[in-house]
């Protein structure tokens, strides 16, 4: 438990001769915006290109993602983009930066790729995608000195793809997001798969972070499934399914089980839509009558007991489909009391209140409401300590570099990849932007750094939210603000009219008039002082008002909001 | 497991003859703000006076407090005040509202009397209050026909009492927040207690809800010690225990494991501080030696091993005593490789990424870090599902009412109340402001309601901020705001300057010249339309300012900020 003899360790910057260049642009202080780069000589593999949601300190931006203007630089060099699978932190970013980077070819499968292009549909000036689909057990020959092979990984989408990139310096093996599943006798799956891969040398093993801090092992998905079955099997109404659109496998699972249980399946919310179509074109939902998947709108063709939503909003956002039931905005469907609602998901952080709010709205209009707080019917799709511990002993990597996720995370799968068998001083905890040189022998963290800050995409708008726009945001937010307009008479300095005033977030001007009244004298008297007939000194004037009028409002109400004074000259 | 059979059933309105009034002013639709009251004739007994911490909703608010309009209108029956236990969720809304009620009789205990007074103190406008301290129990005849009885519940708090409030109709039973402790045979204790309150006959309880959806039974406060004091002897280093300054049970025993293991005691972070002080001068934090607390900026003169600093900040709040240390902004104290981190809390959902940056630094500068995900260092205050059915079968109630909590909670508690025997259509679940007519044989939630919407404490201001100040606030954190000052002649009509722009929150100005200029020139075309010489109809070109720029911006930015228009007439 002691997460000492873990190493950041800096070692001398130079290394001379063959070596590849290894960097992270996100992923590696948050969840999400993953993407990193590997570089050797004039090729360049790109991994993942992933987008993070907007946090507290970053109002009003829609996403957030990687700056990749170290691989502009030498878009010529991009061999490959691979995508390990279809999410959004994985392939967030691609509609934004692949025009930036020449449209280099994406090396994925079917199913991400059909994801991928849906998204990029949306898109207009987005430039159409080169791809190049591979499946488990495939090998590219990229360019005279790199080499991919690509294998599967078990995650909550089908298709999702770890690669060894193999360079003349040895393989690097990247495990994009994974969980072990385990049989019934207890058994997990796939290690064979590792230990062949193991078997070629692995020389540096990105490994996710997610769950590295939980203790123990994978659930299997195998028994969320069944708590799903049995709770359907139990309800006598309708039945309200509610998950991520992105968790596919298991979607595809619960129309099987729905259909067996003799209950048709109406897809709720646009992304579910979109994304059981995509796995029914690919054979993931296979259904046995072909009427099984039915409209929204002909639920009440059915009775409820042969009925099964499944809808998006598990997160209580207010647009998705589960919040319009809710509310009463949704065309078809009302909640009545013997609806049974399952919340087959986590909540994540920030999300707490609108789930709340969901589920209090959704009990008192009489369903019964199942979490997974309550039963197991929900699973992360990442993997836990034990898991990782048992990768580690099939790949034997030699380094180790945790990826996805803040630092404490990726601490602590530094210590599962010692407990794994890795030596402590081969595990690097590297930070976004950190260049890494690999040599045979070595993994050396340089003093080289690229930029790997924050691109903020808001509208139309990328990267052009900066700091100061979202310092501004965060106080108006705070404080709201307060203009002061002040008409001048440029030759003799007077204030030829009473200032106007306008407060957003701060005070209801109509119940302040006081306020207000004495906020104008103060202002009057400020230009008072003037002497006659002299130049106006805007700047520092309105540099007095800001102070005078700040320092009045806050002895007055303990509260700073942003003066904005404004002069104007006639 | 099913919810069905608990109704929220509204009776008929009219109770003719004698009974008793009962309201929650706060506390049932959120986590905080915990206020009701118990109304017979011309007596009224008000519990708890608590204040909730702003929400997403309410940004810039400081606090958010009970509406006492309806008791304010009758001040003079307020006969007392119970106050549960010194946590803010149930002492808050004191220095806001007493000298609104008239400054009635405090009815409490010695610890809980202390912390109020003290902070009192830091409001210099706020009346000296006036007290009755009680102890368990204690009896008091209050007026003609009520009285009340105090009696001791387990909490995080040492002094926390329930109430049972007599009355001619019957007695209601409040028990505070409450936990059940169990000894090392695994008997419950307190249950004593409870017998005898349900042998006196329970009309209705008054039950908390912020842990009944729980599964399971309350892990003993002493398995939580004895962990931590394993921590402790581990340790070679210096130790900083971070935990809430308000669980003050813990703290006491925290001082005197500390002590027993020859470390001495440096309070860091002022609240910390001020509550030891209380509970070392009511004899709850007692030292064998008096020189086991000591003050932080004496740490030095100790070996490392001979050292435990208890701070506050394990939310990651950026100006308490942890932040500060990590930061480097603490005067006395900076974390050094070797040193252990103990956080003996949960993390509060909305601090959750405060929390994980605290984390990662205190890791990245070398501390061990153990939280209560990794081992048992914290547990709740509040009864989980089994104790609050062990609590029901002691109490015996007619009716329950569920408290403290979200309306999914106390669904959840009506639950737990008829696994516990009670009889399920004599469950209410109610709202905040609903009012409650009880009889001795029935309590019917009658249509009349009381105002009990969120006050909004704001600096100074209390009560000022309404749904116009924060609905603006929202908008500007999202957007940010655009104000174009237009300056007219009011003879001709015709603009005698180029519009004035502030943007904030918006786009950075000067990074956008063109798209200014843009709308510089549409506010002229704007007002190039006005027939020569007319009347300036400055409210409907304001709105054709707002509409046109707004969707001009839109277009360009798909952002929609704040427009504000004005126009000065010269």
């Amino acid at each position: 438990m002691t997460p000492r003899g873990v190493k950041t360790n800096k070692m001398p910057e130079k290394v001379s001769g063959d070596h590849v260049r290894l960097a992270a642009l996100g992923g590696l202080e948050e969840i999400g915006r993953n993407m990193s780069f590997i570089e050797y000589k004039n090729d360049i593999v790109a991994i993942d290109m992933g987008l993070q949601f907007p946090e507290e300190s970053t109002p009003g931006v829609d996403f957030i993602i990687p700056n990749v203007a170290c691989l502009e630089e030498k878009k010529g060099n991009i061999k490959a983009v691979v995508i390990t699978h279809a999410h959004l932190d994985h392939i967030g970013a691609i509609p934004y930066l692949m025009g930036k980077l020449g449209n280099p070819l994406i090396y994925t499968t079917r199913m991400s790729r059909a994801i991928i292009e849906k998204r990029q549909s949306e898109f207009t000036n987005a430039p159409k995608l080169r791809f190049q689909e591979v499946k488990y057990g495939d090998k590219f020959k990229i360019s005279e000195n790199i080499e991919l092979e690509f294998f599967g990984v078990d995650h909550t989408i089908p298709e999702t793809i770890g690669v060894v990139v193999k360079t003349p310096i040895g393989n690097i093996v990247h495990f994009a997001d994974f969980r072990i599943e385990y049989n019934e006798a207890g058994d997990p799956q796939g290690i064979e798969t590792f230990k062949r891969i193991g078997d070629m040398g692995v020389h540096t093993f990105m490994v996710d972070s997610t769950n590295a801090e939980r203790e123990g092992r994978s659930l299997s998905e195998k028994v969320i499934e069944k708590n799903i079955e049995m709770l359907i099997k139990q309800a006598q109404g309708r039945i309200i399914l509610s998950t991520f659109s992105s968790m596919l496998t298991r979607i595809a699972e619960i129309v099987k089980i729905a259909e067996r249980l003799g209950r048709k399946v109406a897809i709720n919310g646009r992304s579910m839509r979109d994304n059981v179509l995509i796995a029914k074109n690919l054979g993931y939902i296979k259904t046995k009558n072909k009427d099984t998947l039915i409209a929204v709108e002909d639920i009440n063709k059915y009775k409820d007991s042969e009925v099964l939503i499944l809808s998006t909003g598990a997160q209580g956002e207010s647009s998705a489909g589960l919040m319009k039931i809710v509310t009463g905005a949704h065309k078809y469907v009302r909640i009545k009391v013997g609806d049974t609602v399952i919340f087959s998901s986590s909540v994540i952080p920030g999300n707490e209140r609108g789930v709340q709010t969901l589920k209090d709205n959704l009990a008192r209009q009489g369903a019964v409401v199942f979490t997974s707080s309550i039963i197991d019917i929900h699973v992360s799709g990442h993997a836990m300590k034990e898991d990782i511990e048992l990768v580690m002993r099939a790949l034997r990597p030699k380094f180790v570099m945790p990826v996805h996720g803040y630092y404490f995370m990726r601490f602590a799968n530094g210590q599962n990849a010692v407990a794994g068998g890795v030596r402590p001083e081969n595990v690097r905890l590297m930070d976004n932007g950190q260049v890494a040189r690999l040599t045979k022998d070595e993994f050396v963290v340089a003093n080289e750094t690229v930029p790997a800050n924050y691109v903020l995409v808001d509208g139309l708008g990328v990267g052009d939210i900066g700091e100061v726009v979202l310092r501004d945001r965060l106080m108006l937010a705070q404080e709201g603000m307060f203009v002061i307009i002040t008409t001048v008479d440029r030759k003799t300095g007077r204030v030829v009219k009473n200032p106007d005033i306008i407060s957003r977030g701060f005070i209801y001007l109509r119940e302040n008039q006081e306020l207000l009244d004495e906020i104008r004298r103060k202002i009057r008297s400020i230009f008072g002082r003037i002497p006659h007939h002299q130049q106006v000194d805007t700047d520092y004037l309105k540099a007095l008002i800001r102070d005078q009028v700040g320092q009045f409002l806050y002895n007055k109400t303990k509260r700073r909001p942003m003066v904005l004074p404004v002069i104007i000259e006639i």
